[in-house]
């Protein structure tokens, strides 16, 4: 094993290996240097990995992380979406169980006058992924060119789809060796590899959604928050608008877990109803698109014109009209009944009687995993019927032999793991649980709101 | 990239990367189950690279230190020197300038009665190898089969030889990985590397030699103590006899820095003669290599014996019969002026005129790698002529235009860069410093002596 030849540089890669070993800051040069070599190949997997574990274990500056996720950007394609005259704002969620805000989201911040070019991931371990639940739609497809994406765009003012090819190639290969060499536990990584992926979408505004709690990957609300805090500041680094809000997560969002009934949720919300929790945020989330994205002046104002859009309906007709302008069969958002179902039932009752005093949230989505909701590995497929309605949540009354879920699956032998597990998930205590939790956290902005 | 398969074993390798990321201990059946899946080639490099930058950063116990060097051991053969009787003593030296006591140490104790079965290695960097010295006597063989190699030792009690391939594999495959990953840096893959290497010999006793100073690898006497702590102890788990000595390597041992040379100063010694600091030094670690081997009953009583064999002629004979062995050139030994050496001279003056205050020492061996006497890179040849004389000492007296070195050389030019290396390695004061580092600054042993 020889060291590597260097072309067109000064730099040696053992040297900036040894110079985040021993905890120095590397310039953006020497970054990007890496990300770059990275990317082409010139430089070795072995030596990235122990610049990864040297970062996980270092830590990074914040204009490290800015150089980061500059590099990892501008690796592929940046998408200008300047032929669009009005701004243009996206969310982004860290993961959850029942998250499914995006699909009621995006054409409600169209109908608001906002551009919202959404790209979005596939559910991985736990949690589940926006693609995997819109492709619960028969039809739907998610993976559009870019010119079929600005069509789109055009003329529904959302539009949502899955990472292309050519967007951030730097992190397809970096998380690949992240996910195999124990790095992916890293704030500076993970927002790196959020920013640059989020960033090439050729947003203005970007509000973050970051979970904490027993589902999120951050169990712990200050991992949250100091991951909030460095994304917002990467992304004002590179002229966004940006905030985040630290939204709860130790129960699901709302009552469906698994995709075809959170799409059906989805519409429940479009139609102005669906669960307070879910309805909640999203109206939250939507209040503050609309503060990012310049369409009201303030988020109490934001939040009042999400409430009549909802109301109105146009926000059900727009989602309907990106499905079809999607490909999605339309005829299931008229009609839920017709979105994937599973014809078995199997209700998990209540051993005892009690309060619901705390729900281990990430095995709830494990349980819809095992059921097939979910993946375990990258190239898993997923079935769109099966998954979970939660009956009770946290601070609920529940009586022996009530049921806490109601599991959607094939035959009782499919339910039985996940059975077993949603019965371990309920913790039920004889008196309430002493303080409920808020839906947010707490607020990453920097500026008055 | 995926994760490679596991087979015959339920770890699997992120976890164990993981595990020491989070500043977790490994078991032994965990560390032997990396090593061995690295030499065998069914764990990939970036694993591996991940997992040595951890343990960089997060450092390992004194068991997991012994699990790795165990498991390097016997990823390939371990001598077993049983068919002799006497027991079996070496001496590691991590390495200096003009650090040659191995030349002198091996037939020296062979005489007192012990046997000495010596793998060394090459130089590199601004140390040089006691392979590279003895292959400065025309014809001598430092490859000699297993066989041949107990031939010599049963003949002559000692023998010097070079690492063979079936030795310590796992040691090759992850040296060459530490030394493009940054991760050579860490005392307990340093005692891993060393450890695996010298237990491989058969020998039950080890006395190692650790410099601290401006020309060690361990500049900080405290990174020097660690480290020999770090290896007696591993030793000792393995049943050895171990002992310690912290040297000093402020300036280069002896006068003589350069291949050839080297070899004619510790002929020097083998008469009786020499520079006072190597034969000092020459004599304790003998006296500690006859007390670890049971040849004396105190290192005071094994000095005693190391001064009279000196004394008697017998080390210098039996050098003699072991270059002789080996296929060297005895005339050489016999009449060192037949050494190579080049024709031209250099000398290095004082612009000042006061006292030796301190030598920057690693750039004399630098120097001397400059000259062609030592490796920059491993497939490097060396020069056996050249080389530098070293006149003035710390706490020396020197007058202006006085000579501080000569460099033996082929020509002004070729001198050119040495010879400015070489003077902005003294350090000229007005007064004397005010006090004298001894020779063995520390001694690392459980026990009375």
């Amino acid at each position: 094993m020889s060291q590597p030849s260097v072309s067109q540089s000064s730099f040696r890669v053992i040297d900036l290996i040894r110079k985040k070993r021993d905890g120095g800051a590397l310039s953006p040069a020497e970054i990007e240097y890496l990300v770059d070599g990275c990317t082409q190949g010139s430089i070795p997997d072995y030596q990235m990995a122990a610049w990864l574990m040297a970062v996980v274990l270092r830590g990074m500056t914040r204009e490290e992380t800015a150089a980061l996720t500059h590099a990892m950007l501008h690796s592929g394609e940046v998408l200008d979406l300047g032929f669009l005259p009005a701004r243009k704002v996206d969310k982004h969620s860290t993961g959850g169980v029942g998250d499914k805000t995006s699909l009621v989201l995006a054409p409600l911040v169209a109908v608001g006058g906002l551009v919202v070019p959404m790209i979005s991931g596939r559910g991985l371990g736990h949690t589940g992924g926006t693609l995997d639940k819109l492709e619960s739609i028969p039809g739907f497809r998610v993976g559009l060119t870019v010119p079929e994406f600005h069509r789109v765009l055009k003329a529904s003012g959302c539009c949502m789809i899955g990472q292309t090819e050519k967007i951030a190639p730097a992190d397809r290969k970096l998380y690949a060796l992240r996910d195999v060499t124990g790095t992916v536990e890293s704030p500076y990584l993970i927002c790196a590899s959020i920013m640059s992926k989020k960033l090439a979408e050729g947003t203005d505004a970007l509000l973050l959604d970051v979970k904490t709690g027993s589902g999120a990957f951050m169990k712990k609300e200050e991992d949250a928050v100091f991951l909030a805090e460095l994304m917002v500041e990467t992304g004002e680094r590179m002229g966004k608008q940006m905030a985040a809000l630290i939204t709860d997560m130790n129960q699901p969002l709302g009552r469906m877990v698994g995709n075809a009934l959170e799409v059906q949720e989805c519409i429940e919300v479009l139609h102005g109803g669906g669960p307070p929790d879910l309805r909640e945020l999203c109206l939250e989330l939507g209040a503050w698109m609309f503060y990012l994205g310049g369409a009201s002046k303030t988020v109490t104002e934001g939040k009042q014109l999400a409430e009549q859009i909802i109301a109105s309906g146009k926000a059900f007709d727009r989602f309907r009209q990106m499905v079809e302008f999607q490909g999605g069969d339309v005829r299931v958002i008229d009609d839920p009944a017709r979105l994937p179902a599973t014809k078995h039932r199997v209700e998990v009752a209540s051993h005892l009687a009690g309060y619901v005093t705390a729900i281990a949230c990430e095995q709830i989505g494990t349980a819809c995993v095992i059921l097939g909701g979910g993946r375990e590995r990258k190239e898993d497929s997923v079935d769109p019927a099966v998954g979970i309605v939660v009956h009770k949540k946290l601070g609920d009354k529940v009586s022996i032999g009530e049921p806490l879920c109601t599991i959607h699956c094939h035959s009782d032998a499919q339910a039985a793991p996940a059975k077993q597990l949603l019965e371990e998930s309920y913790e039920i205590m004889p008196t309430p649980p002493a303080h409920k939790q808020p839906l947010v956290h707490r607020v990453i902005y920097k500026g008055q709101f």
